[in-house]
């Protein structure tokens, strides 16, 4: 029963400080953290491109996990490459380099098979790219996409025509407020409800968690809030994709239950929020090729016992 | 059944500014919120300082709450004043000036028919005068503490004599490193679980929420968590005493219901962080001068609908 979920979005190897340790060309990307984190849940589809230089052992990982690399574009030239580094509480971080390299001419091609996935994840890349996605691709039964200030500022217009067409925004509060010129997170949410007739917002709260926001009416000011903090980990190492992992446990946990209700989406931002718990307690993908379901079922528990009144 | 509570803490006029406005001589302390917030859940005991130009209105308005005000020392000078800037976010501030005035050289008198209160708050003030607290009063059923950085880094010995002799703790992130010279949340409350001999700590996360967290038996790494987030208000005009509101909402929820369970503490978590929201819908106590229970359970309501998976 369980659907099959597309995700387009970056790949790449980063370089990564931070206070306690650095490692250089990690497998990274929006895409590949989605992918891991989903493939627990669902069969993933990555459509992206990645350099010569990308490691061929990841990609015989993600085929052991049941993700679909057929959309996974090898290019001669080197990978997307980003350089961040940390700061000492590991909420903030500074951009030390990007190099677009094969990422520059990126033109996402969906392959034949995958034209008919329900489930579609358009990830953090330009909003110009997500739109040639949507017209790739049959009308998928739910659409959630993620975007960044950059587009906010840059190509608003572009980023507002995809939003148009699809089912949830995930955002963060500084982009919230970017995207909305507001600054309380409510009237934000409100906003996008009714001004851009969302119908499911997720509003990324970094280490807190997660609202996730459902207007069945946006014509009303009316919406139903949930929250959900996140899984406390003992130790963060890198919180790299920890957003994506969230991303991918949420979209793959409903492709599995193909229940798109408000209730089941609560348990998938439960999910989400597990997933990004694991991301961040190694570099790159590390931590999510240790895990098994078990271990994921536990912090659902826990997770749940945790919020229980 | 509803059980009294002592809160020794400050009796302030603060200047306040704000991006969108700005009050000045508005009342506040750490104790009148806590009192006020308190009120609306059992009988609260102040025990505090206020100079001859505290507004004799706002004494009214404490008896007309259930407040007992036979511990609030008034005395020739003026009140404790702070005064305060607050960032764009709301979240950070800068504290423009503190002037002492009769706070100086506070003193705190337990009068007689005090003495025997069951449930106890320590606000944050000097150890040394949390100390003289617990020495005049009888032994009560339970025992709570706030403090602050100053305290920590400069009179830690005193601070780690009172933390001895109580119960449960409040405490935000910062404090929590600062206290254990630990930066992971998890890890720096079973420290103060296991070398404190704590049983229960609350973490104030601000905007975020609170966690609770108990341990049965602090030989054990074992404790058990609780997260709350805070309830989302749609303008926060000040956020001046919003923790101890959240303070006088816990301690005025356990001493009304009388149940020292993890369970029952959860709920006052709850009753705490509605509270807290309440107190920064606007300047000074005005907020909870304005509200009722219904309003409050209301929220309660709201609030657990929002966590419920």
């Amino acid at each position: 029963m369980t659907k099959p979920v597309l995700v387009v979005g970056s790949v790449a190897l980063d370089d990564i400080e931070t206070l306690s340790s650095s490692r250089n060309d990690v497998v990274g990307g929006s895409a590949v953290y989605f992918s891991f984190a989903g493939s627990f849940f669902s069969n993933i589809r990555i459509v992206g491109v990645a350099g010569y230089d990308f490691p061929a052992e990841t990609i015989e990982q993600m085929k052991t996990h049941n993700i679909d690399t057929e959309g996974l574009q090898l290019e001669k030239g080197k990978t997307f490459k980003w350089g961040g580094k940390y700061h000492e509480d590991m909420n903030g971080r500074d951009t030390l380099y990007t190099h677009l390299n094969v990422f520059e001419n990126f033109s996402p091609q969906i392959p034949k098979n995958f034209k008919k996935t329900p489930y579609l994840f358009l990830g953090n890349i330009q909003p110009g790219l997500q739109l040639d996605v949507l017209k790739q691709i049959e009308t998928p039964d739910f659409i959630a996409l993620d975007t960044m200030n950059l587009w906010i500022n840059e190509q608003k217009e572009e980023l507002l025509e995809v939003i148009k067409q699809i089912d949830l925004l995930t955002i963060n509060q500084t982009e919230l407020a970017d995207l909305t010129g507001i600054d309380n997170l409510m009237k934000g949410i409100s906003y996008l409800h009714q001004e851009l007739d969302l119908e499911y917002i997720i509003i990324k709260m970094g280490e807190y968690g997660a609202y996730l926001s459902y207007s069945s009416d946006p014509q009303t000011p009316e919406h139903a809030l949930f929250f959900s903090p996140t899984f406390p980990v003992p130790f963060t190492v890198d919180p790299t994709g920890a957003g994506d992992c969230f991303a991918g446990g949420f979209m793959g946990y409903l492709a599995k239950t193909e229940e798109l209700s408000f209730k089941n989406m609560k348990k998938a931002l439960v999910y989400g929020n597990i997933m990004g718990s694991f991301g961040v307690q190694d570099f790159s993908v590390d931590k999510l090729l240790a895990i098994n379901n078990k271990e994921i079922e536990n912090r659902y528990t826990t997770l749940r016992q945790m919020v229980k009144i």
